[in-house]
């Protein structure tokens, strides 16, 4: 059993081009033991998005806080706080966040392969 | 991509012994496509709590609101709105709601071959 909250895990900065201010945070996964999948959280500040882009896993968010927009295929679709998104394999995705003010929160679970 | 909320998930009494006044929903799940996991929210009422039982998989819990323990060898441990939860496999785990008049409202996540 482990239990953590955002305050505790590490702030990683992710070198990935594409993106900006955005923060990264790994409250379970792995390095806890658990063996198939991970909780990650991100933080995209105002102004700020995760890179366009697409890979052969699913992601599940749920919407800690904030408004966003979620866009595929040119298509913006908006999400805000208490919303849940799935986006499956190789569906091509971005974040943004769609506050001028605020930052969007987001849990990214992803199977612990790709963590 | 599928979005979605609690509003449009269907509530679900579920039929466990040793359960009382919760609540199970499914936002999103295989039936919505993903390949490896679920995610689950369960609602605990004031007074209620899930069964005391173990099984062979993880749980990653994210608490959406309220206050409870979650109880592991007769030791509870406080959680709250915030909290993230691992629940390792085989390990005996119980959640209770800790406040008389508020909801405790839980992200449940597993592998979707348990869901």
């Amino acid at each position: 059993m482990y239990i953590t909250d955002l305050s505790k895990a590490e702030q990683i900065i992710p070198e990935m081009e594409g993106a900006k201010d955005i923060i990264k945070q790994v409250p379970l996964s792995k390095n806890n033991g658990a063996p198939v999948f991970s909780f990650r959280v991100f933080t995209i500040k105002p102004g700020g998005y995760t890179p366009s882009h697409k890979h052969p896993f699913e992601h599940m968010n749920y919407i800690i806080k904030g408004k966003g927009v979620l866009v595929m295929n040119d298509e913006e679709h908006p999400v805000k706080q208490g919303d849940f998104a799935l986006v499956l394999p190789n569906e091509q995705h971005q974040y943004k966040n769609a506050s001028d003010n605020e930052d969007f929160v987001m849990i990214c679970a992803v199977p612990e392969e790709y963590e």
